[in-house]
């Protein structure tokens, strides 16, 4: 048994996951998106986004230091691994269809800072200049678009620039890099002028908290023991958050474009409460009322903290995707969620629990500081590391990754 | 009379001005431009990076503190003022030429970091949507490429896009805001994708210092006591430079595409080596032989630090366009420059002083400390402000704001 507070230092990953927009970027959207399902949605947002401000430092930890995302998002590697062959599938495919175009935009939505902000553009680049070489094809100019919210570090992401032209091998003709500065539940690129959209561990992330959480006492999130409502409220924003998502793509990208996106989600299909009992919220959320047990943190506090997250399964996925309407799906594909301690002997728990916490703290820092105050994170995630350290040879785990690629259907234009 | 090192806030603009390319980016240019003259500029390259390796951290300085470039660079906006009024007219020239297109691709080059980055494209996008309305067109859809190097602070320039929407109050249709990390000197864009591009206070940084100034002694820049050497190795960095930089901008930008540059330049036409006693590189180097005098650094050190910096007149700007051939000048004007601080009083100089040293540490701190050392950075300026305390009233300035614009030409490609 780990003593709670020991640090280990470890890179092997365990856990990440990324952005999601602020409400200042709700407010652009719902400006922007025109119709009925849009206007609705003005009505108490400014409520809602007084009520929820603690959503709007939802960013990941910045620089490179030991607790920023760059330095604890190594899963995002093997996330990005078991999506590969999606991947290049669909670049290829694009390419085949576009009939290999001189000039491909691309862009990595939520792409947070550090090295792995490259990884899939890297994939993306050298996939098509090889594909090219063996279709004797000349490779197109590529613009490569690295999107996250304003508040994300881009100085560090620029900062490995150098590397991600290491990465790029096989690459003959010139490619260009952009940082794009806003949330991508709102329009980032003019009508029709994209090719290929990623998009990697940002759409489990919700533009705001649901409303009618209320009932949900105690828990961050959706446990085994949360009211149905809580699921509903949640099921209902991510629905809102992905049409509105799909729609603004379908404005940006060029007919017979692919997107590629991978989720957080969940493989259950009946009880639509059910997680796993080492599920990361619920672990926080038990690690939270530890603090409250402690009297670091009061009670209404914990009662006032909801994460603006939701973990789909396929189906909600499907249905989404079918009843926006502007896309076709082409691969839809679950893997199994590793968090690198299965297995593991006694000895190597504790360090399985820091590095999740690690891992956990790099995306949720900045969201409960925000709420609880800077003094009791460390206390938290010490609590955190010792939960996980008691779970590490559970089963049956309720999270997976979950990877689609979509085709933009062919735009009839009115003249 | 002031007293050295006495502080004065005041952020009424005196001086300031912009990035240049590093080494890094020297090469990438070189591996990517064809022809014999970039051939020839390979051979000892890589000698020259590692013999003048302090021109890499030559960036403005981050952040938006009190010596920041942000808080120290409100004579941007008097500098944009003068050139408005050819940045408007080229922008209207460009809508008609292209008879009104629905996207337009606008690119402000050297945009370091602060509020001011946004004044030009705001400026562009107001006259671009006002005389839409006026001829009655649609206005086009914009994308606003903000460049400077990689290591300049992208995250303190998106923190103010919220103040950038509110400036475009004419703006009916989207623009959208990408942040482009790579130096002017190399390709950043696709070909034939840019409409428009503006530079201001970028163009008059070199990619390196020249070789050939060891006959220079004590001097950071030309002066009236230089050798014709020094001058003729400035003056032949600056040839190859801009060469360059017209070349790369050519194969980017659409025909008929408009450019606007604002340069650092002198009015002198007959002797090259002419600059008037408060030229702001020929007070610093009086500033640096002080701190000699005083034992803080050696003879030596200050003998081998040179700026990588030129102000041409207007006769040599001129030379270079027509010499490349890409582009056709339409506008060119000299303006005087403001240094903000003729005709005051006494009682305002020391305030003078104190104004121009902070802006001339804000684009040049982060060169002096990477050769000479944090340590002697706030006695430097001190000196440096009292040096331009006594220079108030002097006039027959050699210092000016030159404006060019340019059309490119039109591409005949080859089948």
């Amino acid at each position: 048994m780990i003593e709670c507070g020991t640090v280990y230092r470890n890179n092997s990953a365990c856990f990440t996951f990324k952005i999601c927009p602020s409400p200042t970027s709700i407010n652009k959207t719902t400006k922007r998106c025109n119709g009925k399902s849009e206007n609705e949605r003005k009505n108490g947002d400014e409520e809602r986004i007084s009520k929820y401000s603690f959503v709007s430092p939802l960013c990941m930890r910045g620089g490179d230091g030991y607790n920023s995302y760059s330095s604890n998002s190594l899963l995002q590697r093997r996330v990005l691994s078991k999506a590969k062959p999606v991947l290049v599938k669909n670049t290829k495919d694009l390419m085949i269809n576009l009939n290999f175009p001189t000039y491909i935009k691309v862009a990595d939505l939520g792409c947070s800072s550090g090295q792995n902000t490259f990884l899939a553009m890297s994939e993306i680049i050298n996939t098509i200049n090889v594909f090219c070489q063996q279709r004797n094809q000349n490779p197109p100019e590529i613009d490569c678009c690295l999107n996250d919210l304003p508040s994300n570090d881009f100085n560090t992401t620029f900062k490995f620039i150098q590397f991600f032209n290491g990465m790029n091998i096989t690459s003959k003709e010139s490619y260009f890099v952009y940082g794009v500065p806003g949330s991508f539940y709102s329009r980032l690129f003019p009508r029709r002028s994209l090719h290929f959209v990623h998009s990697s561990y940002g759409l489990h992330w919700l533009s705001k908290v649901p409303e009618g959480l209320e009932k949900n006492k105690m828990s961050v999130y959706i446990t085994n023991s949360s009211p149905l409502s809580t699921y509903k409220a949640y099921l209902n924003q991510f629905q809102r958050d992905f049409a509105t998502f799909l729609k603004l793509r379908s404005e940006e990208m060029v007919s017979n474009g692919r997107m590629v996106l991978t989720f957080i989600g969940r493989n259950t299909i009946d009880n639509p409460l059910h997680r796993d009992c080492c599920h990361f919220w619920t672990l926080l959320s038990k690690s939270l009322r530890d603090l409250v047990a402690e009297g670091l943190v009061s009670a209404s506090k914990v009662d006032s903290f909801y994460l603006p997250f939701y973990d789909p399964n396929e189906k909600e996925i499907k249905e989404m995707v079918q009843k926006e309407g502007s896309f076709e799906i082409r691969d839809l594909e679950t893997h199994g969620y590793d968090l690198g301690h299965c297995n593991q002997d006694e000895s190597k728990r504790s360090k399985s629990g820091q590095n999740e916490a690690n891992y956990i703290r790099a995306v949720s820092e900045p969201l409960l500081a925000a709420h609880f105050g800077d003094a009791i994170i460390n206390i938290l995630f010490n609590k955190f590391a010792c939960h996980v350290s008691q779970h590490v040879s559970c089963r049956n785990k309720t999270t997976v990754s979950i990877v689609v690629s979509l085709t933009k259907k062919k735009t009839f234009l009115m003249s």
